[in-house]
This record gives C-alpha cells, structure tokens and sequence, in this order.
C-alpha cells in the first residue's frame, strides 16, 4: 500500500512512523498494510517516507499476514525487533491511537528519538479515499440498503427489538458482511436515546433502525425510523428536510461547520434548538473514521461521510434519518439507497 | 458500583482516578458506572477513595446515562468539568486505555497533578469478579453454549462459512446477545489461521468455530472443531487431552505460567511444541479482559478465563477447543456445557 504510506508523509516530517497496536488496534494498521484476515492486537507497522514498511506480530497472526510480516513470541523480541526497524531522529506516531503505555515503552525504548505527532496527517490522508476503498465503502452502503428493503416486512405489531436487531444482523451476514457497529433497534421512548442499546421492548412507533455493514474491514452506517400519526410525521418531515438541505449544500471546498450550522439553524427555526450530535462524520475503516461535522475541515472530492440530522423529544421519542454520501466535486454520490 | 470503586482503590495510592474514554472506550467505565445503555465515547468517569464517583458525557449520551452524569456540549465544556471534579495531587490514570493524546491533554489542564499508572490496581480488581458478573458471564456461556448446539444441524456439504457465522449470530441474537467479537468459522485450510477471518469457503473437516456472546455487555468465548478421518481426530484427541489437564490444575492458588507450561510439555511430547497462542486469557467486559495465562498471575477463586488449547499444522488445518471456567477454591466451574 505504497500510495498510502507516500499521503501520510506528504503531512509528517518524520524518518519513520510506528503505527502501534496494543490490545485496541489502530485502523491505521489495516489502511496500510491492507490485510484481509487477522487481529493484529500488539502488532505494529513501521513505515517509510519512500512508501515502504516493515510489519511485525505475534506469532498466532503469522497466518493472516501470509508471510507479510516478522514474527515475535514474546514481548523482549517484539521491542527488540521494532528497534531493529526504526531508523532516523524524528519518529511519527499516532496520538489518538497508540495507548499511553506503548507510548512509554517506545520512549524508553528509542532515547534519542524525538517523537513528532502524525495524528492529523494521518487523519487528512484517511479521510480521502481511494478507488479501492471506495469500491468497498459503496458495497457496505449496498448491503446495508439492501437491508433496509428487507427488514420492513418483519416490523409489525409483537415483535421485539432484539429480534428485529436477529433479523438485521442475519440479512447482513447472508449478504457476507458483519455489523459495523453493535445495531441500534429502539422502539418508542428508546428512540429518544440516540446510542440506546437494543433490548426487549415490543413495536412501537417511532421504530428507529441504526445500523450498518463492514465489509473486506470498510464501514457504511444508516437510519431509518418509521413514524405514525401527525405529530411523528411532522418531526419526520423536519428531518428529512434538514437533511435535503445538507446534500444539497455538500460538495468540494465546503467547510464542514457551515452545513452542520445550516441545519442546526433550521431545527431552531422549527423550535427544536440545536442538534444534541453532530450532523455526520467521516466513514471507512472505523465508523467514526477521523472528522465530525462539526471539526474545522473542508469537504474534499473522495471523502464519504454520514448525514444523520436527528430530533430527540427527551423522555419521548427521537427521529434520525441517516445515509452516507462520497462527495465529488461538484456535489455527492448517496451510497445507501433512500 | 461503591465496592468495585473501593476495591480498585485497595491497590492504588491516589487521591482521585480519570478513566478516560476516547474514541476508544476503557471498559473499566462500565465496570465501575453500570450503565446499561450507551457508547460513551470521550466520556470520562471521575473515581473517589470513598466509594464515589463523577461522570461526565456529551449530550448525545444523557438519556443513556439516565441522570447520572454531567453533561457537555464542547470540548472547552468538556475539560473544564473535568478540572472541577479532580481534587488532590496524586492523579490515576490507566496507562493501557487512555490514549496519549489525552494523557497530554490532562497533563495541560492538570499541571499541579503527579499522575500515577493505576493501571494494574484496575486489571486485579477487575479480574477477581463479583456476583452480579458472574451472573452476566454465566448467562453469556449458556447462550455460546446453546449456539453450539443448535449450530450442528447447519454444518453440511455445501454450506459456506459465512451462512454458519450468519446463523451462530442469529441464534445469538434472539437470545438476545450480540457476538462478544467478530465471529470466527474457517473451513479446511482456513482453520490454521487461529484469527482467521470468516470468508466464503464451502464446507470442509476441520470446521472450526469460534464465537462469543455479549449479554449485558458481559462476554463468554467458546471454540468449536468438528473433525473427520483419523489424522484429524487424533489431534482432536490430544487438543481435548490438553484441555483437560488444564482443567484438573485450575483452582485458587495456582500461578497460571504452570499450567500453560504443562500443556506446552504435553504438546510437545507429542511433537507438536509450543502453542502459538497462549492457553487462554481471562473474561469479562473485555474478551481478553486483562491477564492472559502466559503473563505472571496467580488463579483466584471468581476469576472467569478461557482454556482454548489448540494445534496448528501451518497451511493445513488447526484444531482448538475453548470453553470458559468460573475459578474455585478448589477446583472449577466450567460455564460453557461440553
């Protein structure tokens, strides 16, 4: 994944970067390693200003690194192999990702190193996507698409959360892609808490569906609620219309922060205040892969992000429509089905 | 949770502790706040000598946190809130959890504070389980264990692996669970790969899999080999031999290194050396929730840990057996049926 590693250090002025995994993986691992299979926990990768990098893990991972990487059993030759591989004064690493105490290990053990943060570089280079990683994004937001056609016979008077959640996960599965984050399935005052965690309780309107597929590792992430009688059609249509206004407004050199306030005015307009979440976020490897809608940046050709405008009735119920847009130049693509 | 916050203390000589979440979560947050619901990224929980503790969220997790936490709009908001709740000069922090980049943060806004790693005071609390865990981590067996019986008629000709990782995760599910982790079925070949990723090869001996389920946030973690002809079941035999001899040594007391070693001896007698992976690794919030049996710890009655001895003939086939047992004064409790 030479072109990968060459964005990252357009950003970095360092020698070498060490992207470290303790027992939470940094994603960047797989943007830039682009293994298929594995965990990779307490493995790392160490990359070059020339595109190149060498990758070491512990033993049980040698399989799915297919021979890919340098192999370690325990902990003395893993530091002692990481080491061997970085050379040069100024050394990268990923703040947000590497754990404190890695950070700590790898101070004592490169003393003359000097440590430079490539967080953000390494963010800018993700959140721009390329062909390939698009190709995957857009399968994701196909399966989950797929899935919102599919579920809705299934909602009806009786049936509880988690078994609609059952039904989600399996259609998914069936299509070969595992959920990319734990499903949300909220019915009634449960969609009134943006991250509920699926339960027991029997249909009611709203019946709010968070949920998305990952696929070959990438991401999509999509809302449905549907909504009965006046007042829940009303917010609904609020909603909708917030966010017809984001993607109409959504394409290259738009800053992130003017759409979120666009929309937030919108729903103060309409007397609901301000959004309690940002309007969206960068998607790929994770589900929250970099940027919220409401960071400092500006919309680039090749980034795919969330438009989730959502309207919470506290101790009531919520509304949330969410899809996932790849924004071009002069406009998005929508890459979940509306 | 007064007695889990008093018994982190026990170990820890701090006037307060941060566990901080960012975009990836410390599970000590649920271990000591109990929430039911709720992500709680870049959330942090505020722990007290006494038993107390503050809690603070951003606004889109106020319903999740039912009252019980303070809640912020902004970073600025954020940092700010959390000055106010630490007191004291010696401040805990949990080295494996917290991200540098948020360690740098605390260290900015707390200049007076002595930070001390606090980490192992939480994985020994954390490890020894109270009875409500236990009761989460049973039930969690009991449905992993229901899964490896209604998963048998499934396995025939012709089926792929994704269609089985589709329906453990569907049985799961309606018993309301979510996988603990992305669920492992490798045919043939692929059972070599101890963290394969499930794919799309049709049905071949070995059939391995490996699953968990979550249940009130609790996991179990539970591994499956069905084998055919006599090369293969004679590994079979020797993984089962190696599972039980682990099983007659476990109980308050023992150093968990012994026992990895007595299997490794066995194994290799039979001229299949060393495991590559470590024997098992203790359960709970976490599937590896701390400790594993190769690290330098001592068996005490309510730990709950996996034994997943398992042989691997490199690009071949591999066969692992794992089932999770409850610590005793005197022996075990194995929590996943045989």
């Amino acid at each position: 994944m030479k072109g990968r590693i060459k964005k990252i250090f357009e950003n970095a002025d360092a020698d070498a970067i060490i992207i470290m995994n303790g027992s939470s993986v940094d994603m960047t691992f797989f943007y830039v390693t682009g293994f298929e299979s594995g965990l990779f926990e307490n493995s790392a990768a160490v990359l070059y200003p020339d595109g190149s990098m060498a990758v070491i893990c512990p033993e049980l991972e040698e399989g799915a690194a297919g021979g890919k990487a340098e192999v370690f059993s325990n902990n003395k030759e893993k530091f002692e192999l990481l080491k061997d591989k970085v050379s040069g004064e100024r050394v990268g690493i990923n703040s947000r990702a590497i754990s404190h105490a890695d950070f700590m290990k790898l101070k004592e053990l490169l003393p003359e190193a000097r440590f430079i943060d490539v967080d953000d570089a390494i963010r800018r280079a993700r959140v721009v996507k390329d062909g390939e990683e698009i190709k995957r994004i857009k399968k994701a937001g196909e399966i989950a698409s797929h899935v919102s056609n599919e579920i809705v016979p299934y909602l009806h008077e009786g049936v509880k959360e988690s078994d609609i959640l059952a039904e989600i996960n399996y259609i998914m599965a069936k299509k070969g892609a595992m959920p990319s984050f734990d499903t949300i399935v909220a019915f009634g005052v449960n969609s009134s808490i943006p991250h509920y965690s699926t339960g027991e309780k029997e249909f009611e309107f709203p019946a709010l569906m968070d949920f998305g597929a990952r696929y070959g590792r990438y991401c999509s992430d999509m809302t449905r609620t549907f909504v009965s009688g006046r007042e829940q059609s009303r917010v609904y249509e609020i909603v909708r219309e917030g966010q017809e206004i984001a993607f109409d407004m959504m394409k290259e050199g738009v800053k992130a922060t003017v759409i979120q306030n666009e929309v937030d005015e919108f729903f103060s307009k309409h007397g609901f205040g301000k959004m309690i979440h940002s309007l969206g976020h960068s998607l790929g490897l994770e589900v929250h892969d970099g940027f919220s809608m409401k960071e400092d940046f500006i919309l680039k050709e090749g980034m795919v992000i969330t438009v989730e405008p959502g309207i919470y009735l506290k101790d009531r119920w919520g509304i949330r429509i969410e899809d996932d847009v790849l924004v071009k130049r002069n406009g998005i693509e929508i890459l979940t089905k509306k």
